[in-house]
């Protein structure tokens, strides 16, 4: 499929862009920036080891493509999305971030108004058929390309067809997903990012989760 | 330990006792009906296969405890804590009850007052030692005393010696127990359970979850 990563320059970007692009999707950076875009797509190629990658602004590869990753730190999104919500009108637009902040060594879910990021950005992109997913890997482990993830994804939406692609795109990034019903529910599985991150200061670990009990041949 | 159940006579209190009884802990099976706490008393015993097993009423089981698990439903439990409020001064409490309803095939979690279930049973009962747990266990598989259950329970405290005690409890009970840190990170621990029931809407099972990433020799 043709996947832009929004904010893509990151680690997350940078690290999904490789494992999308090993798995034969064609991939397209975003920035604010052109320059940073390129850098990002060199960056990438040498991960993935070749592949379908280009860059741009935001604004550039977002027409093109058929899924939208939104890359961005949970602060930055909402202004983001609200700034190219009429490009994303009719796109596969998947909400990653988390909006849990840490201060005094706790961790707290940050409700946005509309309940979690990903129903924010149903709310201010209308148009778009937003899916939540990858919430519970944290980014610098997409990077490891030839490293196995060892987590489920739960993927919420409301667009049975975009919460398939998605689902398909997290099995081509090597995570599991388990289809976690309406989009609503994003709200849990984002806040409960606070109680993975609770339990990483614990444990002095990089925790996730798998869920037990669904049925291999369903 | 002495641990006593209140309201004890459901699935959740015959599974609970019996799996404790088992472990070798004492249990007081609680009920408002001493009749119904006997005929709990019978059934643990029987599914147990024996065991230090006795019953009466709530008000008489909690004195004598050190561990009072509330083996309530979550529309029962806020009222029942406050009728026994002050018998829970300095005793390890353990919420397990979940919030979670469900209507037109959605599950929502409904937020009690102060957050959470188990946030709540502390406010109600200041004195008590409230320890958040066993959420993510379908009640019925305790009953089932030779199966093991494929889940973690992420047990919340605010109590460090409390929640080490209940989670020895757990372990005992047969489930890994993960510290998810503060009470407060109890809401986020129920909230979930209302995407574990989505995900046995979707796939018609009865899941729950296991942390991954916690190093072994923690």
């Amino acid at each position: 499929m043709k996947v832009a990563l929004v904010g893509g320059t990151g680690p997350a970007g940078i690290g999904l862009g490789a494992r999308l692009a090993r798995a034969g999707h064609d991939v397209f950076v975003g920035s604010r920036s052109e320059e940073r875009a390129h850098e990002a797509v060199a960056k990438i190629v040498e991960l993935a080891g070749g592949g379908s990658v280009n860059g741009g602004t935001n604004r550039n590869v977002v027409p093109g493509a058929e899924v939208v990753v939104l890359s961005l730190h949970a602060e930055a999104q909402p202004d983001a999305v609200r700034t190219l919500a009429g490009l994303l009108d009719g796109k596969i637009v998947v909400s990653m971030a988390n909006p849990v902040t840490v201060a005094d060594g706790r961790a707290t879910f940050e409700a946005p108004p509309a309940g979690s990021l990903a129903e924010q950005a149903q709310r201010d992109a209308p148009g778009a058929r937003v899916v939540s997913a990858l919430h519970e890997i944290r980014v610098s482990r997409f990077a490891k390309v030839d490293r196995a993830i060892d987590s489920d994804t739960i993927v919420t939406g409301d667009d049975a067809t975009a919460k398939e692609a998605v689902m398909a795109l997290c099995a081509d990034l090597g995570v599991r997903p388990v289809d976690g019903g309406p989009l609503a529910n994003s709200r849990y599985v984002e806040a409960f990012v606070a109680v993975l991150v609770s339990i990483n200061f614990r444990y002095k670990a990089g925790v996730s989760y798998r869920i037990t009990g669904i049925p291999e041949n369903r």
